[in-house]
């Protein structure tokens, strides 16, 4: 069978399954949850096997040591998928309530219900993890799903999709309701892009270049986001030891992700009373500091940012800071160079707490804590399924919620429109 | 300049504009309404000197009379427009709104705070009303939009957009936040669906044809209904004198409308019943009847349904009807021919009145009322944007909320991640 073919049977059975998994109930949705969890307990050996094959392949191409890791799976690491499938399970299901009802003046009782989104496409890159997850979030939310990882973890994804399937199986559910492609060629991506007739929502997940490519490609509706560029901006009404501790935490904890900051932005009344302390701090973590010239002026060690270091997205210890004249001028320099992904500002005044909270775009945007919070557990959702910048009913961390949306209910007595 | 070039500039002004737009309090934005009405009355002469001019060429063109009415406008009809402006002005501004908060253990407050979507693009056709109705609902929910209907509405659009411009200039608001295209070329359409960059949300209106070539073409997201395929299902526990007078109001009352009944489902326990008569006062009013053979043996005068008629959208006084053997026939017949729009049935049945609007997948689902009830104002909304069969935040009639999202926002004192 040619790619496309094959694609669009894939499509077109998630589409057939769709209605049976949006009318399970809870119990069964989770009993599938146990036995995916149980799955991996009892297939751990040819699982860590095949990621084994993966791993020797990966290395084999020269792939890059972050890579590997992220596609290594370890004892300890299937542990941890099957707590977090644990973590679902104990997530209240969304589906099914009426979140709003009313009464018109006519007699007509109108609610709105919440509903799965469908069929969801997910096009992610090397951890084999988030098959699990993102297919546990998928089912518990009522949807089928259709998962294409990375060429690198085919091994690996396949069992974990056997596993998932004999789940299905096992609690009574259609087993094509979660499908694991096994083309790893980039033809079955553009695909799965073409079948808006089947699949609802796309969500890609990885690399800026994959990202593009899919925005580029898909006919349906995609969530994403491109890139974090989080600042922190701190102002001159700031606490100073509350300010060091967020930047330092929202650079150094773990400068790989997403809702690192990226760039540092102070306020010039208190620059030189914060700046040289933080930038020491920062220099002896390892972080290379990258300035504007007023900055390069208080900590002579910072190399001079360039132009191409304000829309950076490093992931990595190198740091921007940029000196500003006043909150107005952080908040323009976001709006500018910002990926409406998180920002924060670190200040005791009231108004400008506020001020910045309603001015700045970004998914999540705070005050007085660190960029790293921008995570759909710590913000108290639950597991997430990613973050998104676009602009739907999903802006920030998306969780189970962010997975459905609603239909309108109306209860009638006969009534007719006049 | 050329028509990529000058597209291009008009959304990246339009993102510009964006925050302006976003933060403006409730009352400038609804002096700006206000003063859009104001307008109309003013100019009202050289507004309808405009239209005469398209509709002129309309005529020459030899489009169909239906086209030239919905293009056509009048005093009465501008008063409408104005009366509608009003319906905004008195709409609940949803910006700003924090619709929850919670508190998490380590003593962050994370709350979600409506904020509009962006920058809007309206692909439209004929009917110029829909330019002041979708530019009113756009700027009362924060966003900035930029309008493109259809060409032979040109003359008209232009002058509207004229009259918004002063507005909001009046208003003491940015002028480009509302942008008329002026171009009638289909590549000006082209070259807004590709930009990504500036604008967030696609919303067409019109025949299926654009609203395909819009899917096909957008790398934004897109809100659209391709169709109003919708059906009424009289269940055999029906109270059949609520049945008839729902049916013919569905089909009826305005039968070239989306939320009108297209196909007739009857539940064969009462079909001998109730068809005959039903079909005979369909008939009596003009309405065409392709039946199924069943159907056609109770009344004599249909003429035989084929396999065409199901998922038609006929928009006009014809009808198909199809007697089925149980609720469950009925509902695998809209799973398979229904577009998602609206569906209703008519029973007395508590069980089967639940088990109906839990697994119909559409928009609106209706229990003993007429499907034309799928509509902003029906429903306690207001003014709508238009019905969305897209699964994202909006499914179903898209009003001031739909067309904004939330951010989360996040009251720290110094939190950082462990």
């Amino acid at each position: 069978m040619e790619i496309k073919e094959q694609i669009s049977l894939m499509a077109k059975t998630a589409k057939e399954m769709a209605p049976a998994i949006a009318t399970a109930k809870t119990d069964v949705k989770n009993k599938a949850l146990k036995k995916i969890a149980q799955g991996l307990k009892d297939q751990l050996a040819s699982l860590l096997e095949a990621n084994a094959k993966d791993v020797a392949y990966a290395q084999e191409k020269g792939l890059s040591k972050a890579m590997i890791d992220r596609l290594t799976l370890t004892e300890d690491r299937v542990e941890g998928m099957i707590n977090n499938l644990y973590e679902v399970i104990a997530l209240p299901d969304p589906v099914g309530n009426i979140t709003k009802m009313w009464l018109r003046p006519n007699g007509l009782k109108v609610g709105r219900m919440r509903i799965p989104l469908g069929v969801i496409g997910m096009i992610y890159e090397a951890r084999p993890d988030a098959t699990i997850e993102a297919a546990a979030l998928c089912l518990k939310a009522g949807n089928v799903v259709i998962l294409r990882g990375g060429s690198e973890a085919i091994n690996s994804n396949i069992i974990l999709g056997n596993i998932m399937t004999a789940a299905l199986v096992k609690a009574g559910l259609p087993e094509k309701a979660i499908q694991v492609v096994p083309i790893t060629d980039r033809d079955a991506v553009l695909a799965l892009l073409e079948m808006e007739e089947y699949i609802d929502l796309i969500i890609p997940r990885g690399g800026e270049g994959l990202i593009r490519f899919v925005t580029e490609h898909a006919k349906m509706p995609v969530l994403k986001h491109y890139k974090g560029v989080c600042h922190v901006y701190v102002d001159d009404k700031a606490d100073l030891e509350k300010a060091k501790k967020i930047c330092f935490n929202a650079k150094v904890q773990r400068p790989g992700v997403c809702n690192a900051m990226e760039t540092l932005l102070v306020h010039e009344g208190i620059a030189e009373k914060f700046l040289p302390d933080m930038l020491k701090t920062f220099s002896q973590a390892g972080v290379e500091i990258r300035g504007c010239p007023k900055t390069c002026n208080l900590f002579p060690s910072a190399k001079a940012a360039t132009e191409e270091d304000w829309p950076a997205e490093y992931l990595d210890l190198i740091l921007a800071v940029k000196i500003v004249a006043d909150m107005e001028e952080a908040i323009n320099h976001i709006a500018k160079y910002g990926s409406n992904h998180t920002e924060a500002i670190v200040t005791e005044n009231y108004s400008r707490a506020w001020e910045f909270l309603e001015k700045v775009d970004a998914s999540v945007v705070l005050v007085n804590a660190s960029t790293r919070f921008n995570d759909g557990n710590q913000l108290g959702l639950g597991s997430e399924i990613g973050i998104s910048t676009s602009k739907l009913h999903a802006y920030g961390p998306m969780s189970l919620e962010e997975l459905t949306t609603t239909k309108f209910i109306v209860f009638g007595e006969g009534q007719i429109r006049t």
